[in-house]
């Protein structure tokens, strides 16, 4: 085009427009990448991680002072550290989003129309996508290398509380990605540390693709309120474990147990039991035992606070509240109902959507509460614990979708794809 | 559950998010129905609108009275006008979706795990769809129809100067349906006339599932900003056509032709063209003469002007505006590039994202441009025309989408969709 010369859209552009513009440009770039040069520069990414663990350390130490002086509490002390080895682990992370398949290029459909034209929906990048986390700074390198297998440019926006670690992961994996050919704008951590930079992250639509939203749900329903930029609403569960009329009380014990107390502190830890009227006297005794065992406090309806009567466990009476609790520690809601039709309703009345298990002998009772129940993972006879990229052989997590739109429940490398058309005629018209 | 009884999270509530509850309630009773109770419904319903044509007729004929009356253009009152015949086409497009394959429970991706768990990706539907529309009446009915057929209850929310004509439309939907044994609820009219009820409608989170925005641009961006429901962003196209230095002139013509004027009003039609300079000498004079023969105003850069110098067309000197301009009209904005690439670099700059299509004889340069333009749809020596639900086969469409997240491109029913694990064991725990 020799005149006029196209002008910009983007004027007089925020610092966090800008950090996206120049992501759009290294998106465009790599969009076309084959498998393998994204593949060296992931094993480049790794290869330095391990390098320079003394200058990542070094710079967490000073996250970590930082945390202790506030008097933070130890587990998030613990969560935030950094020691060699564990930047090895997420060496060795980075090296099995290697091994996993790319999914840019799929062909999703393909066909040949009547006119002789060819059809073809081929997966491609979303673009740029914005993570906002609040998590351990592993998630800067999951995440950056989960956005680079699947060709997108990543724009990091981590607490404020690890910036000195994220500062120095995000400078090792440009120089990387950098040494490898690769724009180092791919990488980017969000200018800034203000609420500000968030917002205008936010308000970024048409240069971000989409926001990604990690951590507590207050983070997460600011997110989705704000964002004018698409939003992946993800994590929050408050997951119920269902025993149905006929169902095996060893496995019925086993499955609540590990639901709710393998690990309470997690989106797929269970939060609710529900027990049908029909086996509450010969279940409720049992179960709450062995919670008893499991350090579980139970916030339990009028038959099962009857129920404990006499047995060892903690338990009190439950309030309106309590049945919308996500509580992330060792407490559980336990109701009676009446049948499975009325599990099913107070499951959709108070569900965050996340994951409900069913216990059941019944092949009418599993398929009718598969059927009915609407949340991203459904499980017949097994813990709630399952729903997880990892467990599902996804090799790779960026999040669990709560949300119906897009990607619905753990979200792998298709769920950062979109998909374009592409049509191929010679000379067709209308 | 006996005590406490669950009080509703949604007390309080507006008259829209009312209609809503009650649409997730008839969703809730959709989801499971197999697909012969949901045609039995949709050929209730076709059979409905041709027994009662007259009282829908009636009904339309005050909406095109007040229409002529406020001096509404000939061609929006054309477009509003509901005739027998046409309510007959309409009932006739209701059959077509009867015939189409249902979505729901579809197994996208399934697998037994390591640890012997089996892995189901399922369709489900959506659940509540909110579609805000400005266009014909018979939009009301195709949206019935489609998120019918896929499981999904509407909310849906037509401009008030076709009030009378949507009125009786979904009275007869719903009598139709509800004859049919299925909830009437899943079909209805958003409640009230007003800007507030569409506020209420794009605040809803939760409530509705998704919003669809069709009409013209200020009606998606207002959505797209305003809305805490997710959005699917439709139908606005700065569509180009690139006509390469290995072009055939004779397919270029027709293309291009094609493309601006078969029908210069809706999206899918081209809104500026791009020649590279090297067959601009020997294009140019005969691109301007069909252009001109076809109606079409040329908006073009100083090469296109030079060229048309001592010819018919109608040229005028392209500004800025013109390269980010939808006409929906017979004019086109025109350029000569140095090359692809800047062919490419032009397109990324200014395009909506919907459909451009190159014109080549050459295998490299159609693979570049497939590679590198990120748009729904990329034509290679078709017209950008074809970037339709039914001319891509899908046998209906709800609408186009130009955003990445979920559906892009035409949507049809399975875009209207979800999914949902499940997780089947045998008591496994982690």
């Amino acid at each position: 085009m020799t005149s006029p010369i196209p002008v910009s859209p983007y004027d007089n552009m925020t610092p966090v427009a800008q950090a996206a513009y120049r992501a759009r440009s290294a998106a465009a770039d790599l969009a076309p990448l084959p498998r393998s040069v994204k593949d060296d520069a992931l094993l480049a990414i790794a290869d330095a991680l391990e390098v320079r663990t003394k200058e990542i350390v070094e710079a967490n130490a000073k996250d970590v002072a930082r945390a202790e002086e506030a008097g933070t509490s130890d587990t998030v002390v613990d969560r935030l550290t950094l020691t060699p080895e564990r930047v090895r682990a997420i060496a060795s992370d980075v090296r099995d989003v290697v091994a996993l398949p790319d999914p840019v290029g799929e062909v999703v459909r393909g066909s040949t129309l009547p006119n002789g034209i060819d059809l073809r929906q081929v997966r491609v990048p979303l673009g740029v996508v914005g993570i906002i986390y609040e998590a351990r700074p592993n998630v800067t390198v999951d995440a950056a290398a989960l956005c680079l297998k699947s060709g997108n440019a990543v724009l990091l926006r981590g607490s404020s509380s690890a910036y000195d670690s994220n500062t120095a992961l995000v400078r090792v994996l440009r120089d990387a990605i950098g040494g490898a050919g690769l724009p180092a704008d791919a990488i980017q951590l969000v200018p800034g540390e203000s609420r500000d930079s968030v917002t205008e992250l936010m308000r970024a639509r048409g240069l971000v693709d989409v926001l990604i939203p990690r951590g507590g749900a207050s983070l997460i329903r600011t997110v989705v309120e704000e964002s004018t930029v698409p939003v992946i609403e993800t994590g929050t569960g408050n997951c119920h474990v269902y025993v149905d009329a006929q169902a095996d009380l060893d496995t019925a014990v086993e499955i609540l147990v590990n639901s709710k107390a393998q690990r309470p502190s997690v989106c797929n830890a269970a939060e609710t039991l529900l027990v049908h009227q029909d086996i509450a006297d010969a279940f409720l005794p049992r179960a709450l035992d062995a919670l008893a065992e499991a350090g579980v406090t139970v916030h339990g309806d009028e038959r099962v606070v009857a129920a404990a009567a006499g047995s060892k466990a903690t338990v009190v009476p439950a309030t309106p509240e309590d049945w919308e609790t996500e509580y992330l520690s060792y407490d559980i809601a336990a109701g009676v109902v009446d049948s499975l039709d009325k599990a099913v309703e107070h499951i959709r009345l108070w569900t965050s959507g996340h994951t409900e298990a069913i216990v059941t002998t019944s092949q009418q009772a599993a398929r009718r509460f598969t059927q009915l129940v609407d949340s991203t993972t459904v499980a017949v006879n097994a813990s709630t614990r399952f729903t997880d990229g990892g467990q599902f052989g996804f090799g790779a997590e960026i999040g669990i979708s709560t949300q119906k739109l897009h990607a619905r429940g753990p979200m792998g490398l298709p769920e950062l794809t979109s998909t374009k058309y592409i049509v191929t005629g010679d000379g067709h018209v209308r």
